[in-house]
């Protein structure tokens, strides 16, 4: 069935269409935001490039198609209310609703998170195909997750789930501060940014001089560094790693002994880049996690890359996931 | 539609028959385990009773009767095989195969993990009722929960999902050892067990005499002459309470930021003789739970009692779930 994906970030504007049941778009449009950036304009914007995917196609088809758009935004119901976009510098728009008011009727539209959009893609079509209940769990700047419960997208009473970045490891007054304005979240530690202002603080302190030679100079030093550091056996960046390792071990083995999943899916920018890291995470993993929940488990690789969300948000929407208005 | 639900626990087998669409029973039957505690003598016993209440009914009806077993065991799969039942002595018994023996093909059999079925019950009949996404989180001995997303009860892959009480606030070697064998789960910290050994303890070093009074002694002293305490302003009382309510909170918490519920359920034996621990553990989770999460809860009691899980488990049976065999 013909479907659109949309995938709508701070900078660039991505639109695939499907015309087959593959995870293959077979039209893929990509085109920056640009300086227009209030809905109204960012709507048109999408409404354009979506008929465009369409136009060989509307006068055929018989039923609305399905229009699936994953925004990196904090939604707050199932109709595609943007509670916060700080990329787009959107707070409290009508976001599902402007866009159906410019597609029209012959569009079902879907709004979802983007990282729910990419976990769905990715249970779908990629690393948990098959599994009725998969947690995938992607670490780069941030954290963030999407769960699968009996073969269906957990996106929760106000599309908020999966929020595991910012589930507590610590708490109390010296808990880390983390961008979302609380504390102790997972995020704050072992989340990419706050990483690389860790990783710069201890260079800069003089505790690895090794990771320093490696990166060429402590602004320079990037998490692939320590994780080469880690490999050639520097005890600063093997402690790190450690401390990372339990940290993001601790929540996500606290997802598993909540969800009992068969399939953990691993993915985004940093973990793809750091393999002595991840090794560390799954042997922490064996230690803080329940053994029922590792028992049945799988632990692989996200495999769709940077299509999961078009994939994931087209499917969701042609399922008639939280469509808008419906 | 007929059903019956079964609850087996370590010293007591129960059994209701449901005729109406209401939670409540037309008849119950109760009776110990007794010292025939064999799985096939156990076996014999539940399909006696099952025959019993449903007798009248077995001539009339022209589809298997359903028959939903909550269990106090952990399950490892969804087709009731059990991994270790410690009240009763079980290890890897293929308990819902068994029981569909003695019952033969005029029932159909689902076995549950016994807190998911308490919580399924909640959320078709109880303080769950209407909300599509529930947490259920049961304060007791232990802490256990169970899982509802998008509508449907989360068993997870191997019937293990909801172990909220095996969710880490505290790793390494000082976390404290848990009855599961690993560390500083929170049921290890705030299960009603723990609080117990953490009670006599600390009054036994002298920590709160105004406790030990109300106790009437060391050893006559309960979470209820604490929170009783703590509502008399005595400081040990207040801060092991807030200790408490931090633990729960983090744990409760997280979970949240994972399923973004609509509704938390809160009952066990242990909450519900404690308003002020209670207090301090609702104050908790404003502070640690993310806001997106709090923003669309609701917060109710546990509304069914001990007849939650018989309720639930019949209701799960009914709607096919995890059937054995099937």
């Amino acid at each position: 069935m013909i479907r659109v994906g949309v995938d709508l970030g701070g900078s660039n504007l991505r639109a695939a269409l499907f015309t087959d049941d593959s995870a293959t778009p077979t039209r893929v449009i990509r085109q920056p935001v640009g300086s227009q950036r209030d809905p109204d304009a960012v709507c048109s914007a999408i409404a354009t490039v979506v008929e465009e995917l369409t136009a060989a196609h509307i006068a055929t088809v018989t039923v609305p198609i399905s229009v699936g758009v994953g925004v990196a935004a904090m939604l707050c119901d199932r109709r595609g209310t943007i509670a916060n976009a700080p990329n787009l510098g959107w707070r409290d728009i009508a976001f599902g609703p402007l866009l159906a008011s410019k597609l029209g009727d012959r569009f079902a539209i879907g709004i979802y998170n983007d990282v729910n959009a990419i976990a769905w893609g990715e249970a779908a079509f990629g690393g948990g195909r098959g599994a009725a209940d998969m947690l995938a769990v992607y670490v780069g700047t941030g954290i963030g997750a999407g769960l699968v419960t009996n073969g269906q997208l957990v996106e929760g009473t106000s599309s908020c789930a999966g929020e595991l970045g910012h589930c507590k490891i610590a708490w109390g007054a010296d808990a880390a501060p983390c961008a979302c304005g609380s504390r102790g979240c997972v995020e704050a530690y072992a989340g990419g940014a706050s990483i690389m202002q860790r990783i710069k603080r201890d260079l800069s302190d003089g505790l690895s001089l090794a990771t320093v030679v490696l990166a060429g100079g402590i602004d320079a030093a990037t998490p692939s560094h320590v994780d080469q550091a880690a490999t050639d056996g520097d005890p600063w960046a093997l402690e790190l790693w450690q401390e990372m390792a339990t940290a993001l071990a601790v929540a996500i083995g606290n997802a598993l002994a909540l969800l009992n999943c068969e399939r953990l899916v691993l993915g985004g920018g940093l973990l793809g880049r750091t393999p002595t890291l991840l090794e560390h995470v799954l042997a922490a993993l064996e230690v803080v996690a329940p053994r029922a929940a590792m028992t049945p488990l799988t632990i692989v690789a996200a495999e769709l890359g940077d299509d999961a969300g078009l994939v994931g948000a087209a499917d969701l929407a042609r399922r008639g996931v939280s469509i808008v208005g419906a």
